[in-house]
């Protein structure tokens, strides 16, 4: 499907850290590589407490002239952010002067999606002759494997729920909505929007408690929306997905094989088979 | 568009009311056409308090069996079902004959959505030999006008959120997902599905007090599944829905002139002017 993964001869890559134990992860899968990584964390997302033995370089969100600098010192032509962000403050960013220039770029990012901050600091990176990369592209082992992730799997009525969330994905992608939906018995329980996953889940739960909710079990899916930009915005599930889908009464949850990041696989996996729950990589429904 | 509401020509009506005020609204508008109506109130869903001075039999949910015969008796041939009917308990339906030879049909009912008991109920009550008509059928009163029902209109802004809600609803009416969706900026921040419109607008308040939510002020859009049986399953809009828009920082609500349901209009219109929102009956994405 990609291309091989980027080896040594790519020279060192540098990694900038958000939240998470995801840049860990991929740090470790890339350097297993023999690759050297560079690592910058941003702060405010990062915890350095997880960094702890390492060298990084600690970078407000707007410091992008100094990322550039210091990942150029270090002989980086590629450049990987990884990890969750949480909207900095104002204040929060930092900007210098790379990041100043380009200021109402950037803010246009608050507007939109999660990522938009991100991707609009990449456009920037990339005119200062650095290739921006996703981190399933330097570290595959992050993606979501096709099949079961744990000891279940879906039965016959899960996969209908699944290929039913699928269609309705597909279907309300162009509006640019949220990636995830709560299908039970060829019903839609939940769409998520600007409450995120989690969110979804809680109040499935709580439809539930109430009693409002009398259908079956039914599945989480997950998929990328059709024109977002796979390089920074894949959907992601890990061990705290799985807690939120137990609580709201779930049979499982299906996601896109190779399309979508999975932070911890085993503690995933532990936490389905310990929930009862099946985590499991499908194709998506364009193939 | 429907044909000419039914008059004095047709007999007295069989008016099955639920709770709220819709149904004495009903009510009031049938008999100012000169036609008689014959009350059923369905016990824990109708305030009997509300029908105090007339005349009325009190109807649990499963009693299809005396409702065919009072009303047949009363000389009605034709019966509305109108108002909220939350779920009753299976004791409270109190099944009659006639209810209980087709309990599965009826039971099958509540797997579905909030108004399939009823639809079910409704075709034990053709086959007796009624027909079943809409509320705004016999009332037409009921139904929002193209325009503004206050004294403010949507912004070109507005409008452009609206098309963007009808365009995402038609092309999710084919999962039969919720009625309803809020739109800022062409962005939608939340769908609605099990929790109904009052939950979804909660979800934007509470979003936008948590400051999730960066989008300008947005719009409540709500319009008919395509699939659904549009005699008894309209979407309404109460002065309650205006409240909870306006603790959603929504700029107004958007419905379907002629198909969907405005319980107290002059209410209703009171409420948004008072909370600065504009309420507008607007042209179907489909004509």
């Amino acid at each position: 499907m990609s291309a091989p993964p980027p080896t040594v001869a790519d020279g060192p890559l540098a990694l900038v850290c958000g939240g998470g134990s995801l840049p860990l992860a991929v740090a470790d899968h890339v350097e297993a590589r023999g690759r050297r990584v560079v690592l910058f964390l941003l702060r405010e997302a990062a915890d350095p407490k997880d960094y702890a033995g390492r060298e990084y370089t600690p970078l407000y969100v707007g410091q992008l002239g100094k990322l550039a600098r210091i990942a150029r010192t270090q002989g980086c032509r590629e450049i990987v952010l990884i990890g969750s962000l949480v909207r900095p403050s104002l204040w929060g960013i930092r900007p210098d002067w790379l990041a100043l220039k380009n200021l109402s770029r950037i803010a246009r990012g608050f507007r939109g999606g999660d990522n938009h901050l991100l991707s609009n600091s990449t456009k920037l990176l990339e005119e200062q002759g650095f290739t921006l990369r996703g981190a399933h592209e330097v570290a595959p082992e992050i993606l979501a494997p096709e099949g079961a992730l744990g000891r279940l799997r879906p039965t016959a009525d899960d996969h209908a729920d699944i290929e039913f969330g699928l269609a309705y994905l597909a279907a309300a992608g162009p509006f640019d909505i949220g990636q995830a939906v709560v299908v039970a018995g060829r019903h839609i329980l939940a769409v998520e929007a600007a409450e995120g996953t989690d969110g979804m889940l809680a109040r499935v739960a709580t439809l539930r408690a109430e009693r409002r909710i009398r259908a079956p079990r039914g599945v989480l899916v997950k998929a990328p929306k059709p024109q977002q930009d796979r390089r920074f915005d894949l959907p992601s599930i890990g061990p705290n997905t799985v807690e939120a889908a137990a609580r709201a009464g779930l049979a499982g949850i299906a996601v896109i094989a190779k399309e979508t990041v999975v932070a911890e696989p085993v503690t995933l996996a532990e936490a389905a088979d310990r929930a009862g729950l099946f985590v499991a990589g499908v194709r998506g429904s364009q193939g």
